[in-house]
């Protein structure tokens, strides 16, 4: 694939927004933070009445040759599990999307498992699993183009069918640690500082984890181009999440950004492209340590942050009702004029 | 009215309830605050399977003999423009109500101007607007009594028809120095640190709405028993809101709190009977000054902070989905055993 080119937000609609928005029936700037949202959707949608069309819940699912050093509490045969669940309508995920009308997909970008055919799976399988790396590269550039090349068909008909927004979510057990190497590598922060309790670990299970994260960071040297990030530590769902994104942004169509491990793949998609990030929403704060860092280096203002970490695009979901509301109050309120309200004194 | 009695949690639950919560297809604790807002749901309502039904979002609205002082600065006439506005469907709650399914009804406690029948209007006026706190009490005892008496009728309708969960909000121009009077008497706080920007003061603004209040506090002398406060001050919404949320306490139903104002009423309720806590969730941190230390004071952890100040049960409505969310992960996740997921290693 070709970077995909990104187009500039309307930035010359952005005096009749600002009007539009202070014109509602409330003090000017009283909705705070729903302002901004509303009048970035205007901004990336080139107009004064942004609309969020079809949402997308996707879940990017992959596992990882470095699980099986031990740098996360539970088993990989999990995420093939828990893939299972999405596709059963169990996982925390399947509930918030039914709540808020999100429709869900599960991509199998990399699972080390078989999957049954299910309409709710999208089959893109690159490989079952990457390589461990701790003693080679995770994959091969052509698997990383192969993943890119996916995300942008994947992206492309949900666009086709009326999609402008897409809910970023994952699965896959060991992927907290990648986007710890991620992190480390693409903004140069020491890998203490990137790396957290992920899934559950107590305070010797994540010394362990650093230090085989370091052996891995060893045995690859400095990595800065973001492409030979993902070669050399994986996976696959990062991999087609970033170039997901970039499809999207793309096409116009909002990322809505979820935690530790979406904003790696975020991260790595604003290497290739920042203009990416002009589309993006952040949606929460979770509470794996280094998300929030990860989050303000990429300029980020998440809207939620309630401790959550859990993955699968749930903070992402459970904050877009928040956008959904940015949007329409900007459609759906009276002005001061078409109320016959006093605006001042 | 007597004070009604609100029922204890159901403590003897909890333990059940963790396990519910902790065997859900998830890490242990990772889905965060929401994990709390559950136990509280199933703690009130006393189920492992807690569902909000039918819910109220309710717009108590009242004007205040102070506003003539110029404490706002936005004319009185606001009051009824915005109330025909709720009517009419074009103020910001409207959007949010329409999004989230919430039964928006709006309740004139004391609004100056005379307003039309309305499906969606409980018409309750009190009195024409409070008398001037300044120059007399704003209201007699026994109109404060009648704001609980109505409130209580209101509340036990809501009740009747199935309701359990109310999102409480306000309109009333110059209601923020009310809550402001009631803080600082019933907190003992100086009064400066009860006072901001409200609806939208300049600094100049806020200094005279502060020497203002200071003149009323002066005039009235010390309170501490909340009934007086709401005589002394103000207003009938506060005073109806105080009493319906220790009317839904009484009968189990959510208290959902909004901002600061709505949080001054909730400040007066917890005098009259600490319990009315046990049965609210603080919606959301306004960017109200005073707000975030109050709520603090009532031990309140509010689920979303996006800058609002906008009153009208906004920033409730906004964090609605949350609750909602809470209260279907419980009902609808699978279970580890139900979806055969390894638990750990």
């Amino acid at each position: 694939m070709t970077n995909p080119t990104i187009p500039p937000l309307s930035r010359e609609l952005e005096p009749a927004l600002r009007a539009a928005i202070d014109n509602k029936t409330k003090p000017p700037g009283s909705l705070g933070r729903l302002e901004e949202v509303a009048l970035r959707l205007g901004l990336m949608q080139g107009t004064l009445a942004p609309e969020l069309r079809a949402p997308a819940s996707l879940v990017f699912a992959g596992d990882h040759g470095l699980a099986d050093e031990g740098v996360s509490p539970f088993p990989k045969a999990v995420t093939v599990q828990m893939v299972l669940n999405f596709l059963a309508g169990g996982a925390a995920i399947n509930v918030f999307a039914r709540q808020h009308g999100l429709h869900l997909k599960v991509i199998d970008a990399g699972v080390a498992g078989a999957l049954p055919e299910h309409p709710d799976l999208i089959a893109r399988k690159v490989m079952p699993g990457t390589r461990n790396a701790l003693r080679e590269p995770a994959m091969t550039p052509a698997e990383v183009e192969l993943c890119f090349a996916h995300a942008d068909r994947i992206i492309g008909d949900l666009h086709a069918r009326g999609c402008n927004a897409v809910i970023f979510g994952e699965m896959g057990i060991g992927n907290t640690s990648i986007a710890s190497l991620l992190m480390s590598a693409l903004t140069g922060t020491p890998l203490e500082d990137c790396t957290g309790r992920g899934a559950g670990h107590d305070p010797a299970g994540l010394a362990r984890k650093i230090d085989i994260l370091k052996r891995v960071q060893a045995r690859h040297g400095p990595i800065t181009d973001p492409r030979a990030a993902l070669a050399a530590y994986g996976g696959c769902e990062v991999a087609m999440m970033a170039g997901a994104m970039l499809s999207a942004a793309s096409r116009r169509m909002l990322v809505m950004n979820d935690g530790f491990i979406v904003t790696s793949a975020l991260l790595v998609a604003s290497r290739i492209n920042p203009a990416v990030l002009d589309y993006t929403i952040f949606g929460h704060t979770s509470a794996e340590g280094a998300h929030p860092k990860l989050v303000s280096r990429l300029g980020g203002k998440p809207l939620i942050a309630l401790d959550l970490r859990l993955g699968e695009g749930t903070g992402a979901a459970l904050a877009w009702p928040l956008v959904m509301s940015a949007a329409a109050f900007l459609r759906e309120m009276a002005t001061f004029e078409s109320a016959k309200i006093s605006n001042r004194e």
